[in-house]
């Protein structure tokens, strides 16, 4: 579950009062942060704590975690003379805490380790806007009025995920994850033409890992096929589109995560159990179905109930597989 | 085109730095806002000056329209006390500034007059929540906690809409939209639970006044064929769902209305005209289609895209239906 731990009182004893990016470059401090849901909730596989910006962060492009606001950029992406500001990342180099992260938390988890990246797309939208973006209208227009420069932002940024989940791998990850969070708000034609052939470079180059690869955005449910198509083993399905649609979209032997409500957590107990029992139910017993949220935990959530929500899923969710 | 006007100079020069309420209240103001895009873009139908929240407004519930903001209700309803707020709809007594608009208008107007009323879910959130909310966490809640209050909010809002759209066409509107804006932030089992029953009320009462009526709200595509089943003739369809895939979901007859993405009309006209002309090939000449943006209009849109957007469908949409 993305985001996990922001709602645990644990999270903010640690996380102490400075930049996201701070706890980040901490390997002890994100090592407990990823093991802390862990912990709490007995979920079966860790997610390590990171940004999707902390590539871009670490070569020095010039973005900042704002708290509150997001990733933000003091100098956008305007011409491709900014480019010279997104080199390649080199893991060891750039990022060392990333990867003792990785390394301390193979030693300390009992459960896989999913490591992750943002897709081009998503990162590329940070990069362009200044920031967060409602509409990310200059990210559009960009990819259609100057296609060439986007096509150049996203190769630079395809190539930073490859070095990145790489590294996470040879470091100890069981898993990958992409998360092309902001893909939903392009058509389908949009995404085809200007967006899958990066993230299909980067699911190819990282497929000779052998690990499994997850791949995952909010609104995607016009994009299903796309991104599967991309090179994903797993798709993430948010909570619109229920799990059985989703596999008359990608076929019966479509492996899938997801797709609890996330703001239905926000409910009293009775409410969200019987939404937990409907994403079973909708999986029908499917052994393919990795059960998650639809989306990140929203920081209000009160632990408690997730952590009723994975013991139901442990329960249940063994009775569905056993009646199958 | 829903909120053409706003990016307009000639809006800017009428609107007046009052709130939006204020033109709405004012029949010579809201007569020539609605008139403006009409005049200068040369679309072949007006859609009403007015507001979703308008009747809400207007009973006195006590919720306001901040610029920049949206909708803000002082007070949410939080239990069954505040329903008392929430009083039926005489349009003659309480928005007979909407109706003699819409009487101008027919007069002035040489093309169709489209009324509207917010949906319940939608007007529902803002009366919820407060104001506009990202995650909707409260309604969802109310929705799955206190189903009971929930309804008597959505029926007391559906009996509205009904007044309000009767009122409309009984003034000379000679079609209605119902916008549920944020439908589309519910899992399809929660829409057709919860707020399907109340649009389909709205849906068969205004039935009898033998008019289109038009269904949308935005990030809908899992959601088509329940809004459609509603009792829509016309769906409104947003920039995700290409037509084609639209008309799989809802039938080979399915009349569309749509979906240019608006954030697209940012670029440069190129790019612009290769959207619009994606648009028309998906409808592949289909005499059902109301060419249409796929949301409202930005309000930093240039206008003179809008104006080369309409003269291409009309150029082009006509010989699409030439073709056929």
């Amino acid at each position: 579950m993305r985001q996990a731990g922001r709602s645990l009182p644990e999270y903010k004893a640690v996380r102490g009062p400075g930049s996201i990016n701070q706890a980040i470059a901490d390997p002890d401090r994100a090592t407990e942060i990823t093991l802390q849901p862990v912990r709490r909730y007995g979920v079966d596989a860790a997610i390590l704590f990171s940004d999707i910006v902390t590539p871009v962060h670490a070569i020095g492009f010039g973005i900042d975690i704002k708290p509150g606001v997001g990733p933000v950029a003091e100098k956008p992406i305007t011409s491709s003379d900014d480019l010279s500001r997104l080199r390649p990342l080199d893991p060891e180099a750039d990022v060392p805490y990333v990867l003792e992260t990785v390394r301390n938390l193979v030693v300390e988890l009992d459960v896989p380790l999913i490591g992750f990246a943002g897709a081009p797309f998503t990162v590329a939208s940070y990069l362009i806007e200044g920031g967060p973006s409602k509409n990310k209208g200059k990210t559009k227009s960009m990819m259609l009025d100057n296609p060439h420069l986007f096509q150049q932002i996203m190769d630079r940024l395809a190539d930073q995920a490859i070095t990145s989940l790489t590294a996470q791998v040879e470091a100890g990850a069981s898993a990958v994850q992409l998360f092309d969070s902001w893909a939903g708000c392009l058509s389908p034609q949009m995404y085809e033409r200007h967006v899958m052939p990066s993230s299909q470079k980067i699911f190819e180059a990282v497929g000779k890992l052998n690990v499994p690869r997850i791949h995952f955005g909010v609104n995607t449910g016009e994009l299903l096929t796309r991104m599967r198509d991309a090179g994903a083993d797993v798709m993430g399905v948010d909570w619109l589109v229920p799990l059985d649609v989703a596999r008359e979209r990608l076929g019966p032997d479509a492996i899938l995560q997801g797709n609890l409500d996330p703001v239905v957590c926000l409910a009293k107990w009775p409410s969200v159990a019987e939404a937990v029992r409907e994403v079973l139910a909708r999986n029908g017993g499917h052994h393919g179905h990795i059960f998650n949220l639809g989306h990140g935990v929203l920081p209000e959530l009160n632990p408690e109930i997730l952590k009723q929500v994975v013991d139901l899923v442990h329960g249940e969710g063994s009775a569905h597989l056993t009646d199958a």
